[in-house]
């Protein structure tokens, strides 16, 4: 597997957050010789709020998730790779259930306490009986620095782990969030995103964890796109021990501190769903696609996709070709209010286009020159009104088609 | 260029439709040895009709046409490949001007009855100096059996000539309907389709022929897809010359001539737009995909288009994995209705999943071997209600990126 060049040269340092302790194993589900099942124990008092996909055939652990926010609290988090428990009926309910049981007695919860992710080949039947045994040892090794070990345990295709970190101030105390997050193909998550996982010591109502994850989903895990291809499984869990000191409950949305909470949490996430563009199935460049004079936002962001998805586009990306031609193209075929006489087009920092026409100014030389770049920033003014958006993607490669020509068989 | 597996050994004998010649020379536009400008030319008369791309940034032709439409009689067609003149500004306007003068002169007819389509590199301005002088010459050899010398002049990437005719007997009188396409890269006719020119020497009145056309659209080239891309330039126009026996006159949108003439344009239309999928960049294989069941016609063609345009799908197809997961994972990222528990899904003859998962029957190297065929049938049933639609479109291979990773520069 040909690592992504976007891999970090190293692993963050990742916090200690209290209340939070990982362990992971080979539980030989798909995959040999790696880990592929992880566990995270959640002190009591711990909040949860997060969103999943609203894909109309949605894994079995996407309903149990969904149903288990509704009141919360959390236990224990299970995640494995190899087998997405997707399509696979009302035996993979019953998986679900389980193993939400075998982690409950392993960790000493209600199993409505226990939240559930799974990742990788959909419609394969999904054998919990092979692993839930071992639930109880991995309950025994949890510890609060194996973030990479429970990382690596979720990754499918993906190249490297992806973990993101930060610290708030909050009323003088400091507040840990990290997470992680796996991703790479079937990735265009319409109302959610991928699996990814986050937690912080932050004291913080339940209710308002959730509505601050909500928003802050749009603009990060909601703006990125490897493939148009949206996955049965998408799910962000955002988890809050609250064991940080009394002093920095935060409970009313419109304090300092909510905004410096949610800022922070937000930078965690951008960090995440950008990790999980830049290790998109077969990739070789990051790209970063901004919408300006749109008639909204809605209609920005809309835009924005119609340019992340266009294959033809990526493939021109892929092959360092200044091909803005179909950056037209993908504008025209957005159906949102676009001024064609108005369009101006920016490849990094070189004009390309504007009123509607190439820019006098145009060089091709220069712009292919800046093809060259490993990270390409497109920006473009459709010349209607305010609405601006920015989402990410990478380009289209052989190395897509081979990953998954042949990901299964 | 490699060509497609699907080219025909041989091009169909093209029938003389009284009314029209054709004519096409080197232009010298873009490529070099080859024809790339192609002129037909009409008697008084004749009727058109047609439909044209939504496209927000749609070509200056594309606007010329729509406007002749308004009136519907035609005397001129005048087609170029290497320049879309799209994203060209005044100057694109110009050169439609320029080119529709030319050969109103040539032909000996008002401006306003000459049809033009440009198709080939956006955002390149348009030297229409360069090639109507020759338009004189054109007119004097156009003659009604230069059918592939037309549809040879309007290929881009296209790797072989898309010609289909067929015939209708009306009042005892035989109809003939022939017609051509182009097509290749850059194919998701959302509205409207690639270019197509299509040609019959029926009497029928335009508004009726406008209605009919309109009609046959949607389930012939709005149901195909090469990539999910729009292109700018998508253009179809039906030319009836109106040069058979008066008894063969079509009137009343209710008759039985209508409904026969109908069915045959749908032939040639529906031949057409497979024809274009089967000249898909880069395929290798033809795929058609039904869905049933589902709330109505318009969620059923949105799920199939769902499934058409799945780059992770399509790659799988093209590395002959019955990957079916993905076409599971497709169906619920469409956004219509489906019962997840009762979808049932087969490839080819053989059942693969029912009742929401993977079919007890199913032998994974049956799937397998079928997936070796160069034709691939995918039908869905999505247990809704009683909606279906029928689509049709192409792998995603290596050839589709190498093609599009340096078509222009």
């Amino acid at each position: 597997m040909k690592i992504s060049p976007f891999a970090p040269d190293a692993l963050p340092q990742m916090p200690t957050i209290n209340g939070v302790r990982f362990a992971a194993i080979e539980a030989g589900i798909r995959y040999k010789d790696r880990k592929d099942l992880m566990l995270a124990i959640l002190e009591p008092g711990t909040s949860v709020a997060g969103v999943t996909t609203k894909s109309k055939t949605c894994a079995a652990p996407v309903l149990w998730c969904r149903e288990q926010l509704r009141h919360g609290k959390a236990r224990a988090l299970v995640v494995n790779s190899g087998n997405a428990n997707a399509f696979t009926g009302i035996k993979g309910a019953d998986a679900v259930s389980m193993t939400a049981d075998a982690a409950a007695a392993a960790v000493g919860c209600a199993p409505t306490e226990v939240y559930i992710a799974s990742t990788g080949v959909i419609g394969e039947p999904m054998d919990a009986a092979g692993f839930t045994h071992r639930l109880a040892d991995l309950a025994k090794a949890a510890a609060p620095e194996n973030w990479e070990d429970a990382t690596r345990a979720i990754m499918t295709t993906d190249t490297y782990p992806k973990l993101a970190k930060t610290t708030v101030e909050i009323a003088g105390q400091t507040i840990s969030i990290g997470g992680f997050a796996k991703g790479s193909g079937m990735i265009a998550p319409d109302m959610a995103t991928m699996l990814s996982f986050i937690f912080t010591d932050a004291r913080i109502d339940q209710a308002l964890l959730q509505t601050i994850t909500k928003n802050l989903v749009d603009t990060t895990f909601n703006s990125i796109t490897v493939d148009s291809d949206t996955s049965t499984s998408d799910t962000v869990l955002i988890f809050a021990t609250g064991k940080s000191a009394p002093e920095t409950t935060i409970t009313d949305p419109a304090s300092a501190t909510a905004k410096a909470f949610s800022d922070a949490l937000h930078a965690v996430m951008l960090e995440l769903a950008q990790m999980i563009v830049k290790d998109g199935e077969g990739l070789s460049k990051f790209v970063t696609i901004k919408v300006t004079g749109a008639e909204h936002y809605k209609a920005a962001h809309r835009i924005a996709m119609a340019l992340a998805n266009s294959p033809i586009l990526k493939a021109a990306i892929g092959g360092e070709d200044p091909n803005w031609g179909r950056v037209v193209m993908a504008v025209g075929k957005a159906g949102e209010e676009a001024n064609r006489d108005k369009l101006k087009i920016h490849f990094g920092p070189h004009l390309v286009a504007e009123e509607g026409e190439r820019a006098p100014s145009y060089r091709e030389e220069i712009c292919a020159e800046y093809m060259k770049n490993r990270e390409i920033d497109i920006t473009v003014d459709v010349g209607i009104s305010d609405g601006h958006a920015t989402v990410w993607t990478c380009d289209l490669t052989h190395d897509y088609i081979t990953i998954n020509a042949d990901y299964r068989s």
